[in-house]
């Protein structure tokens, strides 16, 4: 089979990737010097986020392996037949522990200690007032993926009180959008883990932002476009938001003269969340553990519902 | 019964605490201009930690509340049959939750990102392969205490290997001086939780120090003493150990022109650990329960062995 490879690696990245696909052909995207769509077009396997256009152009791919769990640019596909793979599952912890430092953080005063550090500047005892536990918050977590089902076991060790927004019903405290705003008065913190699709895209609102107490805060690692910006900024800077951990935002990078680099109590993880030392080959191994999948007719992980978008 | 307050408070917290003890004069410390000695004699009880000396002098102390779990300036005194308690228990969560905010900001770039939203500077995914996942590390917690037991319970939920360093034996995975060495040259994370005692002080050792990986980070919360500061130092600035979180250091306030200030991946939180909103009237409460216990003859909370010094 011919294997096209839009995802980019290094060179031992890819001898690592030639190892495991010995008998295959791989064309790398990056070593191509022109012609790349017709190389794709030649493709019965892709790896990596590819141009969603080229898809509908091709009469041969079989199966495409996104880098990504992000879905969103593939929605409008003609060419919903061909199997599209995410990688479903694979950034639970990492995005899970960098939620955790975020919170964390806010609530015991660590980008303080950073600044106090830099200046060289003891304020010790003074600053023991302002920090907050975790402990008994009400946790709203929109989503219940494989991120949130792995939050939602670490904040039982911090004994929280968790709640998550799903679609319909569950066997877990739950609520829809018909009484997510009830439960948003009563949140301290709210995570969004929810993909982009057109449902979730502006769910918190101005409207909804405003349901939130002063005290709380807000985490986003789904997508930039849950939350109106707009409006997130403005509460953080007035203090009717007591505090934001954003992985994601609308613009990615964040244009230097942004108004949330100088947002109060914010912390940017700039689309990190999901990083790890060994993440490329973590990515090789889900891709090749796919290629055998394919091979034996098996179901392949992270299979995504091109009616669902995730 | 005359009560002796050493504990600073604010005149709302010294209203609280009249309200809550009625019918006993309390004298308050900071309220006197002269003869405090004297005031002090005069006490049955006493809220806050006195001058240790003082103590011998007293023939009508029944009972001292100390307002910290540290003991350590009290075990030299002469009247060991006075009841003095701690505030055992009272600080675990903060302090668990500072020390869960230290390691997921040291594995998850979180100091970084304060830095670069400073600078306003975006990294984005260069960034993504420097950053570590807590799951799966092998946690080496000294101590056993209500602290170390609670840190177990939020480090379970992210699938760590957990091992407390104990006197003796224990019903949990332990171990003990005698195979300290061992556990220290597979641990990923070493946690102080330790009381300050002749067994504690300088267990990390210069000897010590040197088994643990580089890759390792070492966390205290206990009392500065526990460290070798000096090999601390020189390891985190040759990167023979990957980070620090420290709570609390040799001398407090650190001096402006302390090495620790510029130690790479290193997080000084100046004692803060136990601090949260509220913490004042928590005293207060604590030290309230125990002098309705005192009142109807009950076995005090916190009592403090002297023998064992905590």
């Amino acid at each position: 089979m011919n294997i096209y490879c839009e995802i980019k690696l290094s060179p031992k990245e890819k001898t690592y990737l030639r190892k495991k696909l010995k008998n295959e052909k791989i064309v790398f995207s990056d070593e191509l010097a022109k012609d790349k769509l017709e190389h794709f077009k030649k493709a019965d396997i892709c790896f990596g986020n590819i141009n969603p256009n080229w898809i509908n152009e091709s009469n041969k791919l079989k199966w495409l392996q996104l880098e990504s769990v992000g879905f969103a640019p593939y929605v409008a596909i003609n060419k919903t037949s061909i199997p599209i793979t995410n990688l479903k599952g694979f950034f639970d912890v990492p995005v899970a522990e960098t939620v955790m430092a975020g919170i964390l953080s806010l609530y015991r005063g660590l980008c303080s200690f950073v600044y106090l550090k830099q200046g060289r500047v003891w304020k010790g005892a003074s600053l023991r007032p302002t920090l907050k536990t975790v402990k008994g918050s009400n946790v709203l977590i929109l989503g219940s993926g494989s991120i949130a089902q792995y939050l939602a076991k670490i904040l039982e060790g911090f004994n929280c009180e968790i709640t998550h927004l799903v679609r319909s019903t569950a066997n877990f405290k739950h609520c829809t959008t018909s009484n997510l705003n009830e439960v948003l008065t009563t949140s301290d913190i709210v995570i969004g883990c929810l993909p982009e699709t057109p449902k979730t895209n502006n769910l918190l609102d101005r409207q909804r932002l405003n349901l939130l107490p002063a005290h709380s805060i807000i985490v986003n690692v789904g997508r930039g476009s849950l939350i109106d910006e707009k409006i997130l900024i403005q509460k953080l800077n007035d203090r009717t938001l007591a505090g934001a951990v954003l992985d994601v935002t609308h613009n990615e990078p964040l244009p230097s003269d942004h108004p949330l680099w100088d947002c109060p109590n914010t912390i940017l993880t700039q689309h990190t969340g999901g990083g790890f030392e060994g993440e490329i080959y973590g990515k090789i191994d889900f891709f090749h553990n796919n290629y055998n999948k394919i091979k034996k007719g098996e179901i392949l992980n992270g299979l995504v519902d091109h009616n669902k978008g995730y």
